[in-house]
């Protein structure tokens, strides 16, 4: 294939050498740094460029507009942050693709009669500040917009300063309902995040997202001398975090569920010092939701008998909760129909689309992901399974605002 | 006692206020950071006004001359850099003392016969550069020029430019055999990091420092997505990281030594992501070298057996080793004897007299902790037993330089 054919990969070449990691490799693409203000201006002017009108909503999403806007819109599209070191398709191939869908429907002379919208939501990974979906749950009112306004960043900045140093105005981020209640249909297309279609097809039509949470562990014990200070003395809150660590991996295999510990950190950090406190942040997910709160009570409970053996002390935060989702049901069908008898598949990761089933009728499109790996540099689809990708999910928009 | 009688403390609280650490509490003071900067000019100012004539050598250390330099000098000092998040008098505890010992010699009159110095060493801690004693172990040779001036800090920043960006010439760093070759005798004076003299006696000389060494540990596993990777599809570098924490607690107990992880990084460092790579650094120490290295064997042997299980890679790079030290112990009799029958005792943490034992005549006065804290924003020494330091370092200055 040419460029020429393939307009969704040449939409993310525009964009390949923002926000680079270099020291994690692949992208970290955060709220509100120079990446993502970067990547907000690439969309505005490639959604301007096509006629769309691009406008910001009161929590810093965008929305680009074919037409008019108004009641049972449709709406497509994805996000443009990154989790830290993240891939170059989770969340931009939403979007390019949503891009991509309109030059499709334009060159076929297609014009929606239904209000339809491009909409990109920030912060979708919690990358930055630690809650994920966060731009979509304020605007649905999912998520307290003060609360949200005084979370920090890992330096300590809240999102109400960033927001402001950024441009935006906090005081008016919250709950948005007229805009919500505006969308009739939101489809999001996303690069499929697991293995499910390596062998099976190019495109599917997604069931379900499981139940997935993130809690803050805190373990407390007394810094002291890693040299003087004998083994019987210490309150080494490593101890009892190693065992949580180790303890999350087996209560997940116990309910067949999904645990895990990717972020650790000791204060002071020291390499000759015992920390004093460690704090680890838990991930848990499973397709019923009493099954998570079963999984997070035995690590819990694991965490906390290792601590008494240590003399530390241990306080767990949930920080987010989302519960089971599952989509609408005769939408999905119609997904599939559309898309040529895609598949209809679960997913264990988190979508805005997962936020905004809750407030309307919502669906996603997967495109195929060989090795299954994301949240990492390797994440990776096929050139010409993106091009059926976008065709489907032009198919989509013909189908639903015409 | 007001403040006039206690000239060490009064000296410690003017840098009170010099490099102290919101995040972890206590004080981070890092080699060519502001703060460390700023306790440079403190010492400079302080020795200056004391009539003594100061120098910076070729590896940045500072020594205050009292008369001339010349062989078999007298030289007592210790350092001014931290942990991170560490307490006020490891390190700066002898510094002060060092300048009010001259104060109180200067008050009887009292002049030195042999050349007689205060000396600062650098980057004791290791804290930036990872190398600990680094300033003493350049000047004495017992580390390459080339390779510290190569190492990094947490940033990326080399110990070349970050000596450049502070005014230093890295050209000249490098051993500085004249120099050291003078020395006759160099005394330490330093805050005890146990708990040995807690209720024994409020000053102690050492008799050695426990063999010591650095490691650090890399597992390399695969970045993935925490919510769509089956438990069974993962190489998660977490999981034999957090086995080598427990399996380092269990082989010390094993061997009656000490091992500590106080650092443990994960790569990239996301909530719903799993890590691609886990570095750890393991500190472990003993009184006998061959106890260490078997200690550490049999934690790297744990690591691998772990990594196996999960599929992960390990890799361990020995950072640094000090062989157990044995102070001279004519010297050590002498020092108990002027300070009034102090007792001898040995000590698990390191410091630049062990790297100056290998090449002149040392020694060390310990001054009481009650809670043994070190390494901590809790570590603390009483007022009283701090002057008693004072006077005994007094008291060994007027016997060794007269």
């Amino acid at each position: 294939m040419t460029a020429a054919q393939e307009p969704t990969s040449a939409l993310l070449a525009e964009i390949a050498d923002t926000g680079r990691d270099q020291h994690r490799g692949g992208y970290s693409r955060h709220l509100f740094t120079d990446a993502e203000l970067g990547l907000r201006e690439w969309f505005t002017e490639a959604a301007t460029r096509r006629g769309l009108t691009v406008e910001v909503d009161r929590n810093s999403n965008l929305w680009a507009w074919w037409g008019e806007p108004g009641p049972g819109a449709v709406v497509t599209g994805s996000h443009l942050d990154s989790v830290p070191g993240g891939g170059a398709y989770d969340g931009p191939l939403g979007v390019a693709s949503a891009l991509a869908a309109v030059d499709l429907l334009k060159a076929e002379d297609f014009r929606p009669t239904k209000p339809f919208a491009l909409a990109v939501f920030a912060e979708e990974e919690g990358g930055r500040f630690g809650r994920a979906c966060l731009g979509s749950a304020l605007s649905t009112g999912t998520v307290d917009a003060a609360d949200a306004l005084r979370r920090t960043d890992p330096d300590g900045v809240t999102l109400a300063e960033a927001a402001k140093r950024a441009g935006f105005d906090p005081s008016s981020f919250g709950a948005d309902k007229d805009r919500i209640a505006n969308i009739g249909t939101f489809v999001e297309l996303h690069i499929e995040q697991g293995r499910y279609l390596a062998d099976l097809a190019p495109v599917a039509v997604a069931s379900a997202i499981l139940a997935h949470g993130r809690w803050r562990f805190r373990f407390a014990g007394q810094g002291n001398h890693a040299g003087t200070t004998r083994l019987e003395d210490r309150a080494d809150p490593m101890m009892p975090a190693a065992a949580t660590v180790i303890a999350a991996r087996q209560a997940a295999a116990k309910h067949d569920a999904r645990a895990t510990v990717g972020r650790l950190q000791s204060l002071p950090g020291g390499t000759n010092v015992i920390a004093s406190t460690v704090d680890l942040w838990l991930d848990a997910r499973d397709d019923r939701d009493e099954v998570v709160t079963r999984l997070v009570e035995d690590i819990t409970r694991a965490a906390e008998s290792a601590c008494r053996d240590e003399g530390c002390q241990l306080t767990v935060t949930r920080e987010s909760f989302a519960p089971e989702v599952t989509f609408d049901t005769t939408l999905a069908r119609q997904l599939a129909k559309i898309t040529g008898d895609a598949p209809i598949i679960p997913t264990g990761a988190g979508h805005d689309a997962g936020i905004l089933a809750a407030a309307t009728r919502t669906g996603m499109l997967f495109v195929r992901n060989p090795t299954g790996i994301s949240h990492a540099p390797e994440e990776h689809a096929e050139k010409p399974d993106i091009e059926i990708g976008t065709k489907a999910l032009a198919a989509v928009v013909r189908d639903l605002a015409r």
